[in-house]
């Protein structure tokens, strides 16, 4: 669905919408034939939801591929991946509420551990403490020729890189192998634009290097990785496209970030548990007609190769539905931006289950939410893209087309 | 999924992946509500593969749309076969090692029987025998202007037809009417270019009828019928877009040629049996990342409306499956190029049975290969050229996209 055709059929509607995204939901089960995480989990109430619901499994950029969260969560809301760019650097930047200029380039940055022969040992660095983090991060932050290296600690071992200067271009491959075991990788230009900014990007990592080698009392990250260079996107916003108020409800900065680019107002959360997040969906009820709640647990938990805390986590949101479902929501979306299987403690390319629950939804009358389940749903397979139209129709919010 | 987007995520692995296809796997039942060929067939190993498997039905090019072999398999090897074209007559040079020059004209030919009104009444000349074919193919072979008309039997009443010289081009016609019972219909030109290489062909033709007439102790094959006509074709290889070395088992040499095109390495088999083709697969196992078996006679007893026949086929493959588990493939495509159902005696539209097995595949535990099972399958109903990228993710050769 090209997001312009469906512009013109988008009305305004008494009707409210809330997505639960669970990152990293999918998963896959410890032994052949056995349940996945999402299917192991005791979810009384997203089953009785499931019941209500349309189930599907969704794909977010197409069979086989899996993504980080940006092209994940991008999908999920309704915007074409492949079409609509957002870079993991512009994502972290974005979201510490660091104030990207349009020449801008930003990277994700890592702190890891290399050992003598350099080959990375730990991309995350033991996902040293933040402010531990914060320190190095204030020691790399330079001035090379008449560029600026701006470094921010978003959250343990991941920073916001940013570059600040003249004649800099995004175009530049990773440094990260996103692999241990295998060395970092020079910065190259992909075209000449760009050979100013990995000429220098090179000249700092190095930089880098040395810094952290004199950080003996921390010896807990002795180099960096670079990947996902990107300047600030020009996406439509949920207000241009979905005529929707939408507003974000995330902990953790890069969802934050996500939201806001695509124009949603970022709630403050008070604390960091779920609660919390389901909290500040009750108390800013009235003010919005679109709701975006991310948990990010379920996708640490399965990067952790933790299978039963994957389990717990789902099961802790599957406690706090109540909280939602008294809140009477027209419709209702329970999904992921990718799976995150704990055997592959990593993302996968895996279709993620998916339900749609409103009052005018031809329910599949399934009354489990699990990937085995939603492959029956009346969803099918399909695009995460496909999911928006689908809820916005449901909620009144999509007038006929006439040809 | 563009082919430049996924080589961008290919990564080498040391994992192996091997798909079997079943030439016109796919079928139909006898009588409404009965079981199809795969489904009638006893095939203890491909249903305890299935267990372990995702399965689908593939479309190889569009929904109600019937392929000969060359989109076919460009589908299951993963090109799109709208986009990426490849002639039937190109097919059949390649097949038999003909050297093609980049500026000839291949195309697809049959011996076949005419009655004295000149209507088809055998496309296939009874499937006369290869050496009688071959007598009559050298007789054929002519100069005609200043074009060159090379006739090559590929075996029993297939022919590839080389036509070399200039100005000739490939927007052709076919003669065929690709059913009995109707006259062979004169070459047409599609466009101002090729206009000299149908009148030449349609002169080849008429001489040909003339020299058919004079062997009246081969009375077998009267005329001829054309189709297919193509150059060669510039399509990126497998090792390019997938980083696999490949390695193409098939006895049939349409099979091999198309293997060809896509830059696989044939192999030589000895013997023609479907034993043999295992015994090469078993003997080459550790030079390649990638084998592709094919399967002919399926598809053969299909054409021939040949129910049981089909059935015992698959039941071969079946108790040969073991050679192929026994090696421990990381990833199993088991498909068809198309569907070739008894009761149509012919290539069709329908959807064809495939799974995908693998240790990260989210199988559907669904003991049964068939194309009922498959259409509850996780894969869902999906274009052919989707399986490549799935089975190479499930080999661990596709790396994140960061978007």
């Amino acid at each position: 669905m090209d997001l312009k055709f469906l512009k013109n059929l988008i009305v305004p509607a008494q009707t409210k919408i809330v997505m639960i995204i669970m990152d990293g939901l999918g998963g896959l089960p410890l032994e052949p034939g056995g349940k996945t995480e999402l299917e192991s989990a005791h979810t009384p109430n997203l089953d009785a939801l499931a019941f209500q619901s349309a189930l599907g499994l969704t794909i977010p950029v197409g069979p086989g591929i899996t993504v980080e969260s940006g092209p994940g969560h991008l999908a999920i809301f309704g915007y074409d991946p492949i079409q609509y760019r957002i870079g993991r650097g512009m994502l972290e930047a974005v979201g510490i509420d660091f104030e990207l200029r349009p020449n801008d380039v930003a990277a994700r940055g890592n702190y890891c551990t290399v050992d003598a022969t350099g080959v990375v040992t730990d991309r995350r660095a033991g996902r040293i403490p933040t402010e531990i983090s914060q320190e190095l991060s204030k020691l790399l932050t330079a001035q090379i020729e008449d560029a600026e290296f701006i470094i921010k600690t978003v959250k343990e071992h991941r920073l916001a890189i940013i570059i600040r200067g003249t004649g800099l271009s995004t175009g530049l491959t990773a440094s990260d192998p996103l692999k241990n075991g295998l060395p970092p990788l020079p910065v190259c230009a992909l075209n000449q634009e760009s050979e100013k900014a990995a000429r220098l990007m090179n000249l700092f990592i190095d930089r880098a290097r040395k810094v952290l080698a004199t950080q003996k009392q921390k010896p807990v990250a002795n180099m960096i990785l670079v990947r996902g260079f990107d300047n600030y996107p020009n996406l439509p916003s949920f207000q241009q496209v979905f005529g929707l108020r939408a507003a974000a409800i995330a902990v953790n900065p890069t969802y934050r970030g996500i939201a806001k680019v695509v124009g949603m107002q970022v709630l403050p959360v008070d604390g960091d548990m779920l609660e919390d997040e389901f909290s500040t969906l009750e108390k800013n009820w009235n003010d919005f007609d679109f709701f975006y709640l991310h948990v990010k647990n379920t996708d640490l938990a399965g990067e952790d190769g933790d299978f039963s805390r994957k389990v717990s986590i789902i099961e802790e949101v599957d406690n706090l539905i109540p909280h939602l479902t008294s809140l009477k929501p027209d419709v209702i979306i329970v999904s992921g931006d990718h799976s995150t299987p704990s055997v592959l403690k990593g993302h996968s390319w895996h279709p993620v289950p998916t339900l749609v629950y409103g009052k005018y939804v031809r329910a599949d009358g399934i009354a489990e939410f699990g990937e085995s389940a939603c492959r029956h749903g009346s969803l099918g397979i399909l695009p995460a893209k496909d999911i928006m139209p689908i809820a916005l129709a449901n909620a009144g919010r999509v007038i006929k087309w006439s040809g």
